[in-house]
């Protein structure tokens, strides 16, 4: 087995990768939310001053790469990689925005696991000795969204109980090689495998994401001879409360009781928000909440050591509408304190 | 300056990594061509026994990385990772190949890049000690390809000259941690920018993808301290007839002239048929011919030094009708027999 490699498909960082800055911003009703203080900046309407949602999408993944180069210090030139996807088709707010930022791109497509999947693969190239600064990113934007994955939002369709909302937000983390003083480190990893629940229903994210996410880290917690207390929370990005419920039943079907340390973004992010359903999703949630609220509690020393656990449904609407059942993937990140 | 790195975005592997094992199938068209001798399995017909072109490409991923498996005499739990990507909405033949195959996932989105983006990147969880053995694959089927990148096929929308047939085809390369005899390695790649020609035709992928082309082979070598005659083939993906011939172009501005030493496998795939416009393109493409007729020529010492570089149009049709253009990006990794 590789030096690196812990179990069936648990990696550690042998070196320190400093979790160095971050930014995140939010949509509208994102920060009339309790995370709103955490983002950087919060879009005025849905738009943004563009034509599209696609550009708008576009616009806020730049922006908080730019923003986390200057909250570092840094010029584009100090990044050697920038990692990152998001959920339209052929990746395109980040491709686009690699275009303009004229970073090295490296894109990866994870659906809602994205950021959990850049900052594996990031911490990967930093430890191997390959980068010194990598960027992982990504976003979502709920009406660009809904028209690619259901319907467009002029049809009007009413929503299902257990559906989530799209979340308007986008986040950006630097990866440092280094131990730096009060910055959080990446310390380990575990890659998911595609998991299939035999969801149908694209409006039924949390119930085709929650057997990836308990998998994910019934593995990751065996893979490295952990208890769960070892980690202050196990962060899910956006299994929403339905979601939510089912992974800490498969988990105690697992004898395994998380239900103390369980804190998942896409359940929180409307928390008190009148017809929100199971809350929200998208890549951005999970990534914006992170990058925002969770790095900072991180910095404030609330918390010391947090398992990040991105899920991604990967979800096409043609393969779905040829019969197929819905399949998921969660990758899981630690982030302490050392 | 992280140790590995070198230039500007170029990156050495410290260690030996073998290019282990290879597989690749190709479409019926694609097996009436000059490489169909180096396919391990050639297709029927369009649909390979599916109800849907998608499940065929599915399948298509499946089998390459089933029989790269078998043809290196290792099991499943033998590997470490499983990189890959395709063409289609969400990389859906790859994530629901995936699923099947239960092996531990990492999704790349590079359009027709993918290959060399996979490639690379498995070389740095080898060489970085997090893997011994990693699984790099890619697959693309002109029919699913068409319908939702262009037209549905059962439109008979004719073909401009400078457009090009999306391949039929997979491929799948085993990367092993170590030296074997014979066998050649992965030495060096250098990590893509998504570069803008202003094209806006989706039916003209080879002007879009040739800058990238051309920057990245530039870069390289720049970042390298190499001539270009050190490497005995510059191979890329699928430029087409037009696109090479743009690349030859773009290269000789820059006082490079690769005449000599430049391999499109896109132009060369349908070589001698008729109404084939400027040949192959797809992930698929660059990918099983890579996976065949090229590893195979290297296995044979015909060729000592390749440069692989995939180019990936990162079109999306959504976008294109906003009134965007195509950016496109294309990644190196260089192949050699130490």
């Amino acid at each position: 087995m590789s030096v690196k490699k812990r179990g069936e498909r648990s990696f550690v960082y042998d070196g320190y990768i400093s979790v160095y800055e971050s930014a995140a911003v939010g949509g509208r009703m994102e920060s009339a939310g309790k995370f709103a203080r955490y983002f950087d900046y919060s879009l005025p309407d849905a738009l943004w001053g563009e034509t599209s949602f696609e550009k708008t999408e576009k616009k806020m993944f730049k922006y908080v790469v730019d923003r986390v180069l200057s909250k570092a210090g840094c010029k584009k030139d100090d990044v050697d990689v920038l990692i990152g996807g998001d959920l339209l088709n052929q990746i395109v707010s980040s491709g686009y925005a690699a275009r303009d930022l004229e970073l090295a791109f490296l894109g990866v497509y994870g659906a809602c696991s994205t950021m959990s999947q850049s900052l594996l693969m990031g911490g990967m190239l930093v430890d191997g000795g390959f980068c010194d600064r990598v960027i992982c990113a990504t976003c979502s934007h709920f009406a660009a969204a809904e028209r690619q994955f259901r319907y467009p939002l002029e049809l009007g369709t009413p929503k299902t109980p257990v559906s989530q909302n799209t979340a308007t937000a986008a986040g950006a983390i630097m990866l440092v090689n280094g131990k730096f003083e009060g910055r959080p480190n990446l310390v380990s990893c575990t890659v998911g495998r595609a998991i299939d629940g035999n969801i149908t229903d694209a409006n039924n994210m949390g119930a085709a994401m929650a057997p990836a996410a308990a998998e994910t880290i019934l593995t990751h917690l065996q893979d490295m001879c952990l208890a769960c207390d070892h980690y202050d929370l196990i962060v899910t990005g956006d299994l929403g409360t339905f979601g939510s419920e089912l992974l800490l039943e498969m988990c105690e079907k697992c004898a395994l009781d998380i239900s103390n340390i369980h804190f998942d973004c896409g359940a929180q992010m409307y928390e008190g928000m009148c017809n929100i359903n199971c809350g929200a999703s998208g890549c951005g949630c999970g990534a914006s909440v992170l990058s925002g609220y969770i790095l900072q509690r991180l910095k404030d020393r609330e918390l010391k050591r947090v398992l990040f656990v991105a899920t991604g449904a990967l979800l096409s609407p043609t393969v779905v509408q040829q019969g197929e059942s819905i399949p998921s993937i969660a990758h899981a990140v630690s982030i302490e304190l050392l």
